[in-house]
């Protein structure tokens, strides 16, 4: 089955449900960092898979902040969107929601973007995935604001130099 | 806060979106029912908290049946509705479906109606939850039925003679 | 090695016990249902394959009734005993009980049916199952019963029709 | 509730059975030690809080051996009874058999010895315990030789001359 | 106890050695990178928590890339050091290093930094921590460049305009 | 790869860190023994691969006592070092080491000799291992004291009459 050349946003969007149990969280009692971002890793790699119609493996994390505190009990729900397809990897948008177990103090807690590579059947080698046609302002959005995000990416990897950066640029200085 | 005394069944939808890890899975690499069952008890209550606006806690789970395998590394997603409060209960419908990674192989798997029960903040006494207005030809036929699947769970339970059970009998001799 | 066509119930007869540990817990502090779920297909499926000398699956899991919590550090024993075999599948029941750490307040909390289905070694195809032998009145009374429980499970299913259901209308209307 | 003063050993025997899944494995596909370990202190841990009707924390647990592998879906029973009681703490003797998950290969594989202690409400100081009415041979000879395994549990742990170990010599040069 | 107001990266370094389990794993056979990061975010926190004397938070992970698999059964080795501290937070920088389990291809694998907030005794308000003092060439390095790190963190989150960002510029235009 | 025929303590010595989270506690709030157990077994495993450049799989644990409790959320810190090799086995000693999330109460809580066994690339069959050189005092003491440790293992497992055991008689009468 060869996937067609373009896909739309709504077809590999993903929402994921959880409940904080007790294991989740830190000695505080809030959820802890790190498993948040666990959950983002399936939620986003289950996103891009769908995209892809591929096995994924997760390529990177951009900055992501923690501001608010997460509660025992609480619901978080993740959403994850494709914003924009490269050649063998697609960058993913995750919102995280939390509210608490009554369904009050509802409130968008974090957002991030994750990049995950589309492998062969062998799991070995990357291949070639869909791209994306935004729909919507929001998602053109993404969509263009996705190229300077890849060269700060390149240039924190040490794989591009900063001088040919000229779309991360205009974020800097315009 | 007083919730509601009525609600809609799309403000308390939850979708549950989990991929099938290898500590969920049985010796012969299938989702273990008794796992799937677990994230069903969390997807309802989650459900039936956000109608309740309250703490809840599982009442009982009507028949389930695994009819189809379910595999290591698949996409499960479990929605839960409310189909009808009783006083201080609501029935959930769960819909379980599986695809694999690449989003092949597509299939409801489960379906399967649980029952919970709303607590004060002490988490102590049952409290009234808000009723249902069912809007779709499907909300309400789903709300007409949860009568029967009612007397069904009480006689089961040794609550209620079967020949008392009116509504249920109708759907043995209809 | 191919097992005997007749077995005793004694001879599958499981026992667990769990202590309920904190990711035990929901947010309330007590066992959810969904995790005592777990570890009833857990216990069943084991007792269903020591009599069956087989791999076994889940195939259903009738109707179950938490009317009673159980804590965090109570120490639960669950036990499994084959009712009676079909062809292929087997019925178990299951009883729970709880007490807490220092040996009080022991209860039976829940019982259960589930039924299993035996596998062949490729794990692919139901095979057939030994017989069961009862031995006591009370063994007697769930073998017999069990054709009745056979039955609901089928018009619940949707694969038997209510008026066919000879057994199953001698519990409504005797 | 004031324990009795005394009490047989049956009526705190406690089983387990635990099913072998895969995280319970090491990367050679057999169940880990450490994991056995840990069950087996939860089940000694229920066996001790039973026959004390307290609290209990483990103590220590004598040498065990691993001499036989356990593998992925093999089923595990673990057997807990009290050889004998000192003023505060308890001596567990813990029997672990292994099968395959059709009742092949039945075996025990392990067998080891841990003590407990007893401890208040507060969970702060040791309480006294019941002692133990050895009523069977087998009882009594486990019964007699805990004194020799606690001398050389002592004797480990810094805290007896091993000239002082009158019974414990009676095990090297008797 | 105050914690004195200066001291070194040795104090607070944090070593944390993890074998990969089955359950770690994704479909693929290989860690996931979400399990990564809560490993990361654990040995970093335990590191801030040493330096502080304090409880702390997650406030924020920078981009973390995965460009080299690791395996079920290798062995993973998190090294984590204080770089510098502000007010009330500290940048840590984790190293991650794996090598299959008899310790060959042993390899540098990812790097990242995070930052946490100390918090005081009723894990409510931030506290001043403790400065760093760096000691060899490679730690005055990692210090300076935290000032860098910091503007690109605080522009990402919308709380610092670029232009102001005087020392990220030299970052990019040097 | 064939390794080396001697090496040196240092070269195989193993540090893991972790957190006691909320799953790890009895229902008293402190770190179970078995969990405990579990970690040191991991921790153990890795420096014996290390060493021996092998899969191997535990052996034995020697006698382990439990005298201080370790809270949720303190630090735990253990160690591990060869002290000597047999011809396929290895004893690994095991420090281990708490304290509070502020780095306060630091406490040595508990210490345990481990022996593991190399496996040949099929896991089915012992290889040899390289031999220890011991470079300090310390490492002198633990590699004579081996011996007799080793002795005593084999008479509890009923493997050595102790009038054999020439070594161990000096432990107990010197």
């Amino acid at each position: 089955m060869s996937p067609r050349e373009t896909k739309q946003v709504s077809e590999s969007r993903t929402v994921m449900t959880q409940m904080v149990m007790p294991n989740d969280t830190n000695p505080i009692g809030n959820l802890m960092g790190g498993n948040l971002m666990r959950w983002m890793d399936i939620a986003g790699g289950i996103c891009a898979a769908k995209h892809s119609e591929a096995h994924v493996v997760t390529a990177s994390v951009d900055n992501v902040s923690f501001s608010q505190p997460i509660h025992l009990g609480d619901v978080v729900t993740i959403e994850g969107t494709v914003t924009r397809s490269f050649r063998t990897s697609m960058e993913i948008y995750l919102e995280i929601f939390a509210e608490d177990i009554k369904g009050g103090n509802a409130r968008m807690t974090n957002s991030a973007y994750m990049t995950f590579v589309a492998l062969d059947d062998d799991k070995k080698k990357p291949i070639p995935v869909p791209q994306i046609t935004p729909l919507t302002t929001e998602q053109q959005k993404r969509y263009d604001a996705a190229l300077r995000r890849r060269q700060l990416r390149l240039i924190l990897a040490g794989r591009l130099k900063p001088d040919h950066a000229t779309e991360l640029k205009s974020l800097f200085f315009d």
